[in-house]
């Protein structure tokens, strides 16, 4: 009934209903290594942020005197001569990035985490996951890090939204009685 | 021990513990059908966002003297005589509303996902979903498409927050002694 | 095969694969718990923001003239005489806050919900749980309720942002076969 030699099979046959959230089931693991490696890669954005605001305090970049007086969080000032600004453009450039990682990876996580109780073909799955990691590892380097000419950024945004895409309507399909 | 006649059943009997997140629970695969409908809703704001962008752009909408001279990400220029403004007033209503998704639908999907490991009732788990999708996707109408006058929106804003605040007592409740 | 005698047992044996996202494995009860609270105090933020905007609203804080002529939601304008502007120093300091909170808490979820998936020894796991949750309600109690001088703040975020690495890394490392 539960499969009784399945302790190591990795590519083995496909799991029982109650085996698709365990590390048994290999497109499992496999979303597990890549939505570890997108949330790293999504927590290293509010370092890169604040390494972004260091370099320019550090560096005494910033104008003391702004226009619009904005002083957001007087506690972050460790030098006293130093003032924020809100407009940076290479802060802002990677908040933006940062948003957009929000607005795309974490609904693609759970989109992606309820996919796997469709039982979908090991092989596909584990290929979409792959895809759609990279995709956005691809989109932060030529946002945030290195801009380059418009193509590169918008194709690896449209890869993980036509993968949720894919998966949001095999997974409507499969749920479409229950409305 | 585990159910053998299930295959089919779906507003069969309470499913075991083992089996609350597979397709044979009723009420987890009304939770996969509008956690794809919200997610696809999340990501539509995305292109919606875009939409409106490009419509100013290509009615040469932006006036070309700014005020606060902000340069956003130049690669996105199609059109060299073209400038990116941030405060364009149908563009940041988009994206406001794109925020208050993230911040209140996100939360959701994880509230809604454990709430279904206390195996609640099947009628008040279902509707509690579609009810909470249905008020989020009027949220985004009368916010982001169409705007209406003001009682619609906190109305539809308040539908999911007292859901998902329902949910979160009915589960703290029962995992009250692991604090 | 499955423990019969589990059914109240909270700190008893560690679970079998098919029961760990079940009411009967005490880390996912301490997860449900703090995830729990984490989501309220989320949700809180948006109701906070609010606030403050009313509190300002109602004082006649807001000055008629602005320099911006930005008027973001006509719609929320409850009476006539008053405006919306964007740059209010109490109401950014709680978006911010929020905006932190959505950046680091929902990427928590996921990797925290991967990482039960790894059965981590329930001492370990628990003790994650309680000092991330910990944590962030610090992070926003000296962020967004009353603002304290900086070692506090960055530190309640550090916290929260080395257990998730950790988490990150022991799923990685398990998984690493399935890159």
């Amino acid at each position: 009934m539960s499969s009784p030699a399945s302790t190591n099979a990795s590519q083995a046959m496909p799991p029982s209903k109650e085996m698709l959230f365990t590390l048994d089931n290999p497109v499992f693991c496999c979303y597990l290594f890549w939505a570890t490696v997108l949330v790293v890669k999504m927590l290293l954005m509010s370092l890169l942020t604040a390494l972004q605001r260091f370099r320019y305090k550090l560096l005494g970049l910033v104008p003391l005197a702004l226009r619009r007086k904005i002083f957001p969080n007087e506690e972050d000032l460790f030098f006293k001569n130093l003032e924020v600004k809100f407009d940076d453009p290479h802060v802002e450039r990677v908040r933006r990035a940062h948003r957009n990682d929000m607005e795309n990876i974490l609904p693609y996580f759970i989109m992606s985490l309820i996919y796997i109780s469709t039982n979908p073909n090991a092989d596909v799955a584990c290929n979409l996951f792959r895809v759609a990691g990279v995709a956005r590892i691809i989109h932060t380097l030529v946002y945030a890090v290195y801009p380059v000419p418009q193509p590169s950024r918008i194709l690896a945004f449209a890869t993980m939204l036509c993968i949720t895409f894919y998966m949001g309507a095999v997974v409507a399909l499969r749920t479409l009685s229950f409305i």
